[in-house]
């Protein structure tokens, strides 16, 4: 009932940011108090007791459910940025887009060995930043072994792509045939 | 004391992002628990029964601390973002910087007429951000004279320019002498 409320909020943009994409649009979640809070309620629920030391979000729409998740469940937040973005030593990873590359980094110091965190962001796509983010974090020590949404867009193979990197991945709501 | 907790948990970085300059890094203060959520719990001391309608925040570090105080505080959050971020009708608004130009957006039904908005980012310093996103959001005919920050640069002037623009400022630490 709750991720069904949610799912109705997402606003559909048709065409953007090209011609023939549906365009799933959280900022009308962030919006409806209810909807958000609920967004948090539920990934606390699903998440709460299983030991993670860490919640690390992606750059800048993972920030926003990240942050305030850990907040909730009473452990630090991690951003992974965009290059050029964190003052400190970093690593950087980068990965492939569909046209082009894009990079993601993470400061050294911000995982240590042993740390146990969860991923979260706004949509599962194809799993390309997650899986680049994982590898940052493990790179740095630390086990990252499950992924939070709000969206996932099952028919671009996210799940998949994550499974075979052994990162179970969950999300509220779902949007099929993209 | 708490407020003392969260200046002391600020990493301070020489040379940042040039020469001379003295960076003050917050993301050592999302990665506390502690000094998180305290940081949550005394902005939304501070305005709470105010009558704030939304909360906006700036990209992407604004993010971070606003989403989790909509959540606190039971209103919903309005991403302020730079251009081509938003997927539906926008107003934009550019400023400048000290080294050129940025522009940020907003989208036009994120705001109604005789909202009363709250604006949160991590830093002031001069204050060009926050007048910008102040101009959006009038310019939809949101009210806004109060923004909240976790540092402020005293020196650099944003409290006096946001002043006078009827913007009464706030932050929980400040660092002065850059």
């Amino acid at each position: 009932m709750t991720a069904e409320y949610i799912k109705s909020v997402v606003k559909t943009v048709p065409d953007y940011p090209k011609p023939g994409i549906l365009f799933r649009d959280v900022t009308s979640v962030l919006e409806d108090h209810k909807a958000f809070s609920s967004c948090i309620s539920l990934l606390v629920e699903k998440y709460q007791g299983m030991g993670f030391t860490k919640i690390a979000g992606t750059e800048a729409r993972g920030f926003l459910f990240g942050a305030p998740l850990a907040i909730e469940m009473g452990i630090g937040f991690v951003p992974v940025r965009k290059p050029n973005k964190l003052p400190r030593e970093v690593v950087s990873e980068s990965y492939e887009l569909e046209y082009g590359m894009d990079t993601l980094e993470i400061h050294k110091d911000a995982i240590e060995l042993g740390d146990k965190v969860l991923l979260i962001d706004d949509l599962l796509a194809t799993g390309g930043t997650i899986a680049a983010s994982a590898k940052l974090i493990r790179s740095l020590g630390g086990e990252i072994n499950h992924a939070g949404f709000v969206i996932n867009l099952p028919d671009l193979g996210g799940k998949q792509k994550l499974s075979a990197l052994d990162i179970e991945s969950y999300s509220i709501c779902e949007f099929e045939g993209e």
